[in-house]
Order: C-alpha cells, then sequence, then structure tokens
C-alpha cells in the first residue's frame, strides 16, 4: 500500500489545557515519525510526498471564514504581542451560540472552537494544510484505481467541526478527503472512524447528508471525551437521518466487544454501497494508550484491517489518534498489512 | 447604606486561562478587602455579617443539578488525585449543546462552563454558597424597609447561567436576590448591570420573562468578552421579548457617551415600575482597570449612583468586577455615596 507523507508536520506542536493545567500536547511530532519509521522497516510500500491542493478543497468540508481564521489566526494573535502559543478563553456554549464572528482574536479563538486543545502556533497552519494535502493526495491514488491508500496525516482532523477546531484537530482530514472523491463524481462515500475518541467534527460536517455514511466506534461519551457527542441515539438529521451510526462503548471493551461493532458498522457500510471508504484510524484503542481506556491488542488492528478490506471498497486511511509512541507504528501499520492481506 | 459582608469569600482564589496561560485569577480575594477598608473608612454605614439561607434560594435561579455539580464538583475531581484546581477541558458549543450531563468530572466541568475562568478550588463552594448569602440578606433589609443596601460580594456572579459557571462567576447573586423578592411578594425586579462586562448570566436566567427587567451597559461584544452576548438586538424571547435591554459601548467610551446610555436604561427601568432594583456593581469601567477600556473617572461614580438614587427605587447594590485593586474600593463606595446623596 502506498504511503502519503508530509514533512511540513513538524511545523506544529501544541499546547493542550489538561486536568487543569496548559501542557505541551500528547500530539508531538514524533507520533508521526515513528509511524512512517514502521512503513519503512516493513516495506509496506511506496511513500509518496503530498501534492498542494487549492483551499476551496479545504472549503469543502469548512466554511470559508472557517478558514480564513485557520490562515490568519496566529498573525492575528502575534499582532497583540504575544509569542507564545494562542488558545481561547471563552467558547459559545448552549445559548451563547451565534453566528457573529468577533472582530477580536481573543473572540475568534473561541468563536471557532470546542476546546483549548488546539492550540495555534506559527507553523500550524502550514503543517495543518500539509495534513489535508496529506489526505487529498491519498485519496487521489485510491479515485485512480488503488484498492487502498495510508494518508499519515499529522495533525489528525477527525474533532474538527466544519466551524471549529479542537482535540488537536483543525482542519478534518478525513471529510476533506470524503468530499474530494464526491466532487470527482462519485455519488456517495462512507466514513468509518475507528479512533478511541468519537469523531464529532466528521459527523457535524455531514449530518444532514445522505451522500455520506458515517459510522464511529469509540469510547462511551458518558465518561470519555469529547463527552458531548457520540451517544447510540445520534443518528443523523433531516435529510441524513440513517446516515450517521454511533457505537460507543464501555470502558475496557476489547476485541471480542469490539469486533462485533465494527462487523455490524461494516455491514451498514457495505450495506450502503459507497464508491469509497475513508477510515479514520486513531490506533489509541490500544490497551496501552495513555489517555484512552479500551483494550485492543496489536494483533487485533491486524484483524481490524482485514475485517475493512473483507467489504471490498476502494479505502483511504487516514491517520488520526494514538498517544502510546511506542506502538503507534505497529498498530497503524497492522491494521494497513491486515487490510492488504499481508498478515 | 448597610453592608453586608462574609469572610467566607476568603476560602477562594481560582486560577484562570487567559492569553494561552493558566495564572492566579484577576478575581483575587484583596478586592474585597479593599471595598471593606474603604467601606469602614467612609464610614458608609454598618457592616452585616451575611445570614445563611436555604440552597432553594441558590435553585431559585439555576438549575437543580447544577447547584448540586457545584456542591460536589472539588471532591468529584479530589477523587481523581488531583490537587490542584479544577478547570473544564471541552464545552459544549455550538451543535455539542445538549442536554446530557456527563457522568465523569472532566465532563461535567465542560458541560457546566462557558470557559476556564471559574476553576474550582477546595474552598469554592464555601465561598459561593457565603457570596450568594450576602447578596440574599442584601435583598432583605431593602425588602424590609432600607432605601439601599450594599451586597460585598466576592466571588462575583453577573457571568453565571441558569446552568453554567464562568468568568469568576458560578452562583448568580444578583439573579439570586432578583428572585428572593419576587418569592416574597414583589411583582417585578429591574437589574440594572454596570460591569464593563456583559452580564450574559444575568441575561441567560430571565431572557424569556416579563417580571425581571435586564438592562446592561457594558464594552461591545464584538472586541469585549465575554464576546458571544450583549448585543443591542438581543432584547428578550418569548414573553421576555422588550424586557431585556443591551447597551454595547466603545472602546474607550468615557462618561459623555456612558451617560447617555445609563439614562436611556434607567429611564426604561422606571417605566417597567418595579418593587426593587438590583445593580450588578462592577467598577472595571474605571479608566485604570487591566482587563477593560473604559475611561470612567472616581467622580463618574458618584455621578452614577445619584443617577441611579432618581429614579426613586428601593436598590440592592451587588458586588461584581472590578480589578485595579488600589481604586476598587474608591469607585465602588463612590456609587454608593452618590446614591447616599453623601456626595
Amino acid at each position: 500500500m502506498i504511503t502519503v507523507f508530509s514533512t511540513a508536520h513538524r511545523l506544529h506542536h501544541g499546547s493542550e489545557l489538561k486536568d487543569g493545567a496548559i501542557k505541551p500536547s500528547f500530539e508531538a511530532p514524533q507520533r508521526a515519525e515513528i509511524v512512517l519509521d514502521r512503513v519503512q522497516q516493513t516495506g509496506l510500500g511506496q511513500v509518496l510526498p503530498a501534492q498542494e491542493f487549492d483551499r476551496t478543497c479545504y472549503v469543502a468540508a469548512h466554511s470559508e471564514r472557517y478558514v480564513r481564521f485557520l490562515e490568519t489566526a496566529w498573525s492575528e494573535w502575534a499582532a497583540t504581542g504575544k509569542t507564545h502559543h494562542a488558545l481561547p478563553l471563552v467558547w459559545p456554549v448552549r445559548d451563547l451560540a451565534t453566528d457573529q464572528e468577533p472582530g477580536f482574536i481573543d473572540g475568534k479563538l473561541g468563536f471557532y472552537a470546542m476546546d483549548a486543545g488546539a492550540a495555534i502556533t506559527p507553523g500550524t497552519w502550514d503543517a495543518v494544510r500539509g495534513s489535508a494535502d496529506v489526505a487529498l493526495t491519498a485519496m487521489e491514488q485510491v479515485i485512480d484505481g488503488a484498492k487502498g491508500a495510508f494518508a499519515l496525516c499529522r495533525p489528525p482532523g477527525h474533532h474538527a467541526a466544519r466551524e471549529y477546531m479542537g482535540g488537536y484537530c483543525y482542519l478534518n482530514n478525513a471529510a476533506i478527503a470524503a468530499e474530494r472523491c464526491l466532487s470527482r463524481g462519485a455519488e456517495r462515500v462512507a466514513v468509518l472512524d475507528v479512533d478511541f475518541h468519537h469523531g464529532n467534527g466528521t459527523q457535524n460536517i455531514f449530518y444532514d447528508r445522505p451522500d455520506v455514511f458515517f459510522a464511529s466506534i469509540h469510547g462511551d461519551p458518558q465518561v470519555s471525551y469529547p463527552y458531548f457527542s457520540g451517544h447510540a441515539h445520534e443518528q443523523g438529521a433531516g435529510a441524513g437521518v440513517g446516515f450517521t451510526a454511533n457505537y460507543p462503548l464501555a470502558k475496557g471493551t476489547a476485541w471480542d466487544r469490539y469486533q462485533v461493532a465494527l462487523k455490524d458498522g461494516l455491514g451498514r457500510i457495505a450495506a450502503f454501497k459507497p464508491a469509497f471508504l475513508v477510515v479514520s484510524l486513531g490506533v489509541d484503542t490500544f490497551e496501552g494508550d495513555p489517555i484512552s481506556h479500551f483494550k485492543l491488542t496489536s494483533d487485533d488492528f491486524l484483524r481490524m484491517g482485514a475485517m475493512i478490506a473483507s467489504i471490498g471498497i476502494p479505502t483511504v486511511f487516514v491517520m488520526e489518534g494514538g498517544y502510546m509512541v511506542d506502538e503507534i507504528g505497529v498498530n497503524a501499520v497492522n491494521t494497513l498489512q491486515g487490510f492488504d492481506g499481508d498478515s
């Protein structure tokens, strides 16, 4: 399987508010490098650089003003005299949800965010754009006939909604890839999110759409980030009712229970008959992950890849989370090898 | 004028996320002590301790589950092994707004918050309850016949909504005082908020009600915290349409422009014929305030007090913000002396 990679990710290493303190983000550059090393060690396949895509490809999944915000946020923040990472200070919760963009950077940061887990740094935009281009380049491979391709994206994307960032995510790489195949003529596309955390951003982008089926298997939001989405009763809205499927699973879930949800999700995706499948590949479902609490083993990722391959849909794997850096490469590449039938 | 004060406020000194860093909160214990000193130095009047009130008085302005959260948040946080201040890590923005309370403290903290500016510390609940009791005790004084009373509340309250904390605020002391006079037989009550920041919490609590008139004069939310409320077009909803009045004013506003808004707001309050008036008294409109940008002088607060007195409604002044600690006592007491006609 071809892997697409961009060195631009190295320009971004954020801070995050977690456990009541600002710390260097768990989502660190080392993550992508370790996955790349594993790709090369195992001889998974060729590694291609990302092509550059036009910003209209990003706007397909996001609002114009949100993309503009991402492009300009660091310079607006720096213009206030600050040199450290930008974080929001207030959020449009509940009745404060509004359509009116504030005029000052402190207000804009909150307006376009769901948490303080997506810091804006000097290199963030270049890394974010590079990550989206990785996903787009991988999608082109599959559109052009590959059975599968691996977008080694960093930063990840699945928490980024049409108009807000959060959870280490800025542009939604999976959604941007999905929109790309639609714009190139596909009638239907599915997104399967196997990251430990609910893909709230992807859900947000496609929630009222019947042309994109979204399935997510994740930690129960009653006790897991992002807490406010991913319940089983969330199944789409309007024309999109029935085209979102959520599988919240309990703390400590291991393969025996996990594979039941995966089989059901894949069955629904197969029935939807999409031209392409995008997999939001987080490997923080691994038993050793420091911020999650499922119990998948490295061998289980081989099984996961094989099960995904079994429905026979050309697939782009888009890297999302996974924070046990020692094993992130093994687990990500195991999934791809399982898909390729090399296991 | 009688002042009501509680030493319980000293149990709370929070942290806040501001300018991309966690810092000790600007809203510090010294603030209340300096105002108390000034009350005593100027011989404003007797200083009474707060009486204890039943929690049903707090639930009048908040939801039962939110008050329970405030009561138990520190112990739930401490049970996870942490010893430093509790802050949220993700917020229910936009489409993430939900009615489903998460089961874990990290989720609850965000569910009941609009920012990371209202930390939960070991002493927070006792201080917060004490602050509400100060407002309630002062309201009792006015119900019993005093022309005016000063609730020297700390923590402040006006950013706290029916079901979320934020901006240094937990229980909405002004709203709790307003509900108290209604429960004791008043038909109508008005709240005038002269803090530099929009009183989004008070607005939230009374937005659909015709029995509480809310007027707020504040920095334009396009460029000032809390950014997502306080626009002039926000005038109430449902049965409450026409009973909310917002006066967003430009950066650098001095008395000449300020008093025009104040006169208009007081005129609308007088026309509403409330039995009582609650003034959310923030003095961060002062020209030297470190986190605001109006240009009122200390003498202007005397004028403000006199204008409030001119409409002849028994008034409870509830202390809100003001962060230029050297002058906070002078400016708060000037307002009260202006009201009393002692200037």
